[in-house]
């Protein structure tokens, strides 16, 4: 039924969680699939979290830092039968970066991690929510149990 | 992967598209199904609807009401494969009673229809926002494409 599967996770313990469900669904449906990790554009957090000690005249290298998280990204991903050349890590909004990927790779299915409506889970339930809205393909939003 | 699948709809043409989708699944998935659709209770905008047509001291049956809804969810969704005892009617508010009912037949997925950030298609979408944040299972929010 779906051709082309986006998966959005984070580098976490729930990350694994939604690997694991997007597996089963990527083999049931032969499809092909992306794994996108999306995070804030280094150049604007990394001068306040490392500033003291790089030194504020550091220069940041983007391109380092992004392969950093693709080898970190492959790595939690391969067990689940993604390949390295499957994932993607792309700087900025969340909702933003996971429905413009999807677009690109004309994903007809994103899979995504859900929490419910407490605390810090507040904020990341809304990028569920983000995501519902803005994109043009249907989203299955996998349930994160609290471990 | 998914034992019992509940499927909520309108009873409209998108009605349609969500069980279509929803019966692919359910093929997919050799799971069982069941199809709600939910509605205001009838206590509550019958008088103000129907009182001038009917007199507001009508006696309104609330069962011959579910049975004429269940009869047409029941015609809307044979063609997909889900037959008369496995459709489910209730009044209340949509959240709150998809929730419940999904807890109820113990539900691990539950597939709705989703829409755009535009006029009425907001409201509807926020049906699926209340879902995902207060569902206690994973989520398929299918898109609906417009006609």
């Amino acid at each position: 039924m779906y051709k082309k599967i986006l998966v959005a996770i984070d580098i976490s313990a729930e990350g694994d969680q939604v690997l694991g469900a997007a597996q089963e669904l990527v083999q049931m449906h032969r499809a092909d699939a992306t794994v996108i990790h999306v995070t804030d554009n280094p150049r604007t957090f990394y001068p306040s979290v490392y500033g003291e000690i790089a030194g504020y005249d550091f220069t940041f290298d983007e391109q380092t830092f992004r392969n950093s998280l693709l080898e970190r990204l492959a790595k939690l991903s391969e067990p689940y039968g993604f390949d390295k050349d499957s994932v993607a890590v792309e700087f900025g909004g969340i909702t933003e970066q996971v429905v413009a990927k999807a677009a690109d790779i004309n994903a007809d299915l994103i899979v995504l991690g859900s929490h419910g409506r407490h605390g810090i889970q507040l904020l990341l339930g809304s990028t569920a929510n983000g995501v519902l809205h803005h994109a043009r393909c249907d989203v299955l939003a996998v349930r994160i149990k609290d471990t």
